[in-house]
């Protein structure tokens, strides 16, 4: 199956500024977009990065440059590829950093038209979709609009329950989950930088 | 498979003052622990809510008391379990208000002598024991303890990847999950007190 990997170079992770500067968080994402890169290719499936045009980057596997939105540039390509054929294609967000191939290989064997994988916050991480109709719509809670975009299209969207799919790299508070359930380029970087775990009366956190 | 809920009728969810005041909080808390005795049920498995020696508390299941510290508590009851023959003894905690039946089956049907379910922040939301010389050490961040107890017992831990038993409400922050992927009692309180879904730029929150 081929999974669409969206993914903007341009100021990426702008929400970790408190905690990295410009390069580090342009390095960080491209070092997350690598190690999903990585798992959809080691559970055997084809990776296909998604980015806006005149983007200039470089990945292991095909890119696809689109300068719609990410919402409709989603969709085209989901839909050209239904309609040449294809049984399913796949999304996963270029920040789900803790994604492992085990994680792919559940994610695309779950059956179903619509299939959707939550990110915490009301996000959609992932989707792999059988259904040529199907819209993306990728503005606010997003997995409210493509559950109702599946019923609508005729049954409720399949829902697959992965932490590691839902946990998006976004915030400063995002950071430990990397550090604690990731050993890929992402994680090395952090290490690399100084991160380590820290620990006090609530949940985890980073120090530098 | 006995499933231990650990529940502490004491000041429950202290983290939620920004948004419930204190009776709210013992309510809210009360219904997150009936949504969970709920799905171990459905699930054909049997809830034992593990409380503190002294508190009073009516659950539709059996009640263990213990003065003891959680991880004291938790690791007698396993390991006494174990010990009398039972061949594995589950622990899910009780502000995990997303867990579904379908949660419950996938999470004790995955062998091995540990089983682990990460919460978000380092935490530890499940346990599947089937090793009775195993320790549980709720303090910091629990699951690398959990993973180096699973170590030297002689195996590397199994973990579940599941979003709904990582996703422990602690924090307002976490209000939104309920609210979006949960349609148990939890969620019918938070709806009752006029909680909705707010949306902006970033994740979803909640407005009263």
């Amino acid at each position: 199956m081929e999974i669409l990997v969206p993914y903007d170079p341009t100021e990426p992770k702008r929400r970790l500024r408190p905690t990295l500067d410009a390069p580090e968080r342009r390095a960080f994402a491209e070092a997350m977009l690598t190690d999903v890169i990585g798992a959809i290719d080691t559970a055997g499936q084809v990776p296909v990065v998604l980015t806006p045009a005149g983007s200039s980057l470089r990945c292991p596997c095909e890119v696809v440059h689109d300068a719609r939105s990410l919402s409709t540039a989603v969709t085209a390509q989901i839909s050209r590829r239904l309609t040449a054929g294809a049984p399913a294609v796949g999304v996963i967000m270029a920040d789900c950093a803790l994604v492992t191939p085990e994680t792919v290989e559940r994610f695309v064997s779950t059956p179903g038209p619509v299939v959707l994988a939550p990110g915490r916050g009301g996000g959609t991480n992932g989707l792999v979709i059988r259904e040529p109709a199907f819209t993306a719509d990728y503005h606010g809670a997003s997995i409210l609009d493509h559950r109702q975009v599946a019923a609508t299209l005729g049954s409720p969207a399949t829902e697959v329950d992965s932490m590691r799919l839902s946990t998006d790299i976004d915030e400063p508070v995002d950071l430990p989950e990397v550090l604690l359930h990731s050993d890929g380029q992402a994680a090395a970087l952090l290490r690399s930088w100084g991160f380590t775990l820290s620990r006090d009366d609530g949940r985890v956190g980073v120090t530098r």
